[in-house]
């Protein structure tokens, strides 16, 4: 099967579309989800058109070949890792920006652009994407809806999903559709665009998105908490949800966070406190003035140890730099693994308790960041290289993180998407019947089994 | 198998909850859209519970009977209308408001539950439902998911499938499932809420709806503008989308409606205009103040004979009023035809002057009202009653519309759902592989094909 597959790409592909060399495919096996296993795939594809992508996908029909597609390979669940003898699909090169409009207020691009550089292109126009995981330096367009990705401003302004107009997807049967329309409302049949959203490579190929825009926003007022635990923390981030406060972001660091930050880019954030939180409001005017003012309330009310707006543009960016670098900060000291629970906001304050009655119960370092304002924390679990034992207690406290969420009423991934590691989280959060309603559209639309399979279901 | 359902539901329902009398089955037969074709039922339930639901799908699967799930009835495309043999399934018994949370910013009610009733219900907490069709102080919620309603505020809050969190569903085998979440944000497993939301009863009966709130909004500045042509009209409404502005609101009413309200309810409103715009914001501060400002101008340069920002909230209302009253007053002079597709913004113009053309190639009235701001038209091809002659020429009018729209790049249903009137134009807009897939997702989730058969594909 390998070989037919492969001889078969190769009729359908120029030659630099294509590779088996085993160094090149070593790149190409897993995302960044340390912990989750991979196969051996037989070939890379590399396609630059529509076309391309749907040779590849029919020559998988054809053969039965597994076809695992990936962007950047920034996941954090192993949904792009490769599966034995599979054909991996990278979007890498296709990373043209078809369009910006201005008056439709939409972009249509291929799906491997960059998701800053969309954002970059839109800005030239006064126009605005928000979906802003803290990999959008690195992770694509495509790999964003695959994941249905969310990140720092969705706590206002929604995720991936939210965006996405318009898909071409190769589909199952290896046929080019399109999907939704470029309309700001449309009701025409079932919704199968949402059901492409977040799908993981499971049901379709995407080769086309088009994006709703906003409007550029204003600037952006930043507050800054300084907290002695997580607990006050969390609740101070209920209270902003009580006062009334939708925040453009409302971020949770802990020290293990920042002096990882630290120690890697010398950045100097380690600060007299174990938790930071950084809230910003980015409503133009008097409210905007009034929801900085709510959060610094909040802040103080919930026993915030200094809390104050920030005066200083560059401090607070540096703040959400740190932030965003902490996954990679962490990762240096050893394999991490990466939790991705979301609970509401009321239960904030008791999740975060329990993930640090988790790290001394299971003896291993949790360090936390979160998006706090919608509840959707991230605990990363770090071991030391090597240490097969912490590696061991470090998935018992993440099976216990996943228990204690779903208990409170949340949900085991607000955004990485399941994967490989959240399988088992699925089937604890999904009753049976909802799991076989997801596997008989599985079937429906990929009735070869050829599709990312076994991710996710 | 008539019998044997009807038996069969005797023996499950309480007698209050079920009727076979002629005369009450008689106003169940059809929704609002007049041209639609409607069966006889055989039953009519009317459950309290989801359990009473779960009975009333339970003995239609058993019996191979068809079931039709309906809400107010007050659908346009009769995607609610009988079927020869079925049990018509009614939620009207189905009003409770079970939560509403301030922390969360969401609402839990049962599907019959009328979309004005929550609205008032969420304003009592300082929060707001936004989806809002002019049918809001009659059609209920659960019918509201089941077409993806729209409304007036759409432009800028998006539609029914954006606030839909959680659902409870008694899915096609009779099983009661909850899909989605209450949580902001989750990605595990595909997004079958999404996929429920505009299924118009074809994939499963909502039971229970968690809805997303915002908080209270600030009270809208009303820009009004008279202009002598659609086409002018609609410039200003393309120009509005170029200028950047996102209004709270942006509707079209022309002078058949106007003419029309001011006949039934002599609200005096009829105007030295052809053609209405009613600009909204609710941005709040000097923000707001500049859009509106910016409407106002883009009202001028498109020709308007008239605009000003209105000083009188009860004058504004009263347009409003008028826009939303249009639809029942023209239905008073006889059978209309309704109109829904959406085109880009910048095709808004066009698609109107194309309206025009059509009534005056086809010899018919036709009036127009519209969610402009979205592109969302609703041309209302009137026709005196009894005048055959005349509605064939109306109906020719109507597949012309449809053809311009998707021309234009439209669709041929913004916000009413396919239902009967717009299958045709379903196998129009979207390919034939595209149709397949949705094809096969019914039958994943409908195996015994119950489910409103013959509605939407």
């Amino acid at each position: 099967m390998a070989s037919s597959v492969l001889s078969s790409l190769q009729d359908l592909l120029p030659a630099d579309r294509l590779t088996d060399d085993a160094a090149v495919l070593a790149s190409y096996v897993h995302d960044e989800a340390e912990w989750a296993t991979f196969g051996a795939p037989v070939a890379l594809a590399r396609p630059r058109t529509t076309a391309e992508v749907q040779a590849v996908v029919l020559a998988c029909v054809r053969t039965g070949t597994p076809l695992v597609t990936r962007g950047a390979g920034t996941g954090l669940s192993g949904g792009a890792n490769a599966v034995d003898g599979c054909v991996v699909l990278s979007t890498e090169k296709m990373t043209a920006i078809t369009e910006i409009n201005s008056v439709e207020r939409l972009a249509v691009v291929q799906p491997g652009v960059v998701n800053d550089h969309l954002r970059a292109a839109c800005a030239e126009h006064g126009l605005w994407y928000p979906p802003d995981p803290a990999s959008a330096p690195w992770s694509t367009i495509g790999g964003n809806v695959a994941t249905n990705a969310g990140g720092l401003c969705c706590v206002k302004y929604g995720v991936t999903r939210d965006y996405v107009l318009e898909l071409e997807v190769v589909n199952g049967l290896g046929e080019v559709v399109r999907l939704g329309r470029r309309t700001a409302k449309g009701v025409v049949g079932y919704d199968m665009v949402g059901l492409m959203v977040g799908s993981e490579g499971t049901l379709g190929v995407v080769t086309e998105v088009t994006v709703r825009l906003r409007n550029a926003r204003a600037p952006e007022r930043t507050v800054v908490g300084f907290f002695d635990s997580v607990v006050d923390a969390g609740r101070a981030v209920e209270a902003i949800g009580a006062g009334g406060v939708v925040p453009s972001a409302l971020e949770l660091v802990d020290r293990h966070c920042l002096k990882a930050v630290d120690d890697w880019k010398n950045m100097g954030l380690s600060v007299d406190a174990n938790v930071v939180l950084l809230g910003r409001s980015d409503t133009a005017g008097a409210a905007g003035d009034e929801e900085a003012a709510t959060m610094l309330r909040c802040f103080e009310e919930s026993g915030a140890t200094f809390a104050a707006a920030s005066t200083d543009a560059a401090e607070a960016e540096a703040l959400f730099d740190a932030r965003r670098l902490a996954y990679p900060a962490l990762e240096r000291l050893g394999p991490l693994l990466t939790e991705d629970v979301c609970v509401p906001k009321a239960a904030v304050p008791e999740m975060l308790a329990r993930v640090e009655a988790a790290s001394v119960r299971h003896d291993v370092l949790i360090a936390n960041i979160a998006h706090a304002g919608d509840g959707n924390l991230h605990p990363l679990i770090s071991t030391p290289p090597g240490d097969a034992a912490a590696q061991s207690r470090a998935q018992a406290a993440f099976r216990d993180i996943i228990a204690d969420a779903l208990a409170l009423g949340g949900t085991v991934s607000g955004e990485h998407g399941v994967g490989l590691l959240k399988r088992d989280g699925l089937a604890q959060e999904l009753s049976p019947q909802v799991v076989a309603m997801q596997r008989a559209v599985k079937a429906a639309l990929d009735p070869h089994g050829i599709l990312n399979p076994g991710k996710v279901l």
